[in-house]
């Protein structure tokens, strides 16, 4: 844990409500060939949806991953899901990369920040 | 990463809506003395809010750590939010252990679960 590493990461911020968060919190196979390429293809396809935010992201080693996309309302939301690239590397996800996985769709109602002075 | 600590974590599942996200994301500041005992703490005292549904938990070495706690109604959340034993756990963070956080409340519209068969 570099100072570097701990300067360099924080949490997207928090937005004027509403707004909708994605919480996607899965564990992963053992088998996870091509996933690598696949994520990074939709980190990069989900910013070119209008109206998404950002996404927050975290893993434990061999535990429970959770990432969290922010979007600005539930059109946004319905256009990444219908996204034709994001469907395939969801049906790849459910075949290959994922033991189990949850998905909840909400939208947020209070929102909070707190930076370190 | 052994086949015993894949098989015992799984994520929350998923609650019929509507219900509640609470999604702490938060950077930790390298003083991290008391954190564990009062997270511990905290961990056993939510249990007992009625409506409270269960917590995921990730977080990456050196990087960010998401909490998403799981609430059947805004009452529940509510009573967590003015316990005073956690009112002062949050203001120890503030003054210790965070960095900086982000924290959204909302309300959950759709959710979805996938376990591999």
């Amino acid at each position: 844990m570099s100072d570097h590493s701990e300067a360099a990461v924080a949490p997207v911020e928090a937005f004027e409500p509403p707004y909708y968060v994605a919480v996607f919190s899965a564990v992963r196979t053992e088998d996870q060939s091509g996933y690598g390429e696949t994520n990074a293809r939709m980190e990069d396809l989900v910013k070119d949806i209008p109206g998404f935010l950002g996404a927050d992201h975290a893993q434990t080693p061999g535990g429970l991953s959770i990432t969290v996309g922010y979007f600005r309302d539930a059109d946004a939301l319905t256009e990444w899901r219908s996204n034709a690239e994001h469907r395939a590397a969801q049906k790849r996800g459910r075949a290959e990369w994922y033991q189990n996985y949850t998905l909840h769709v909400a939208k947020v109602e209070r929102s909070h920040a707190f930076k370190r002075a």
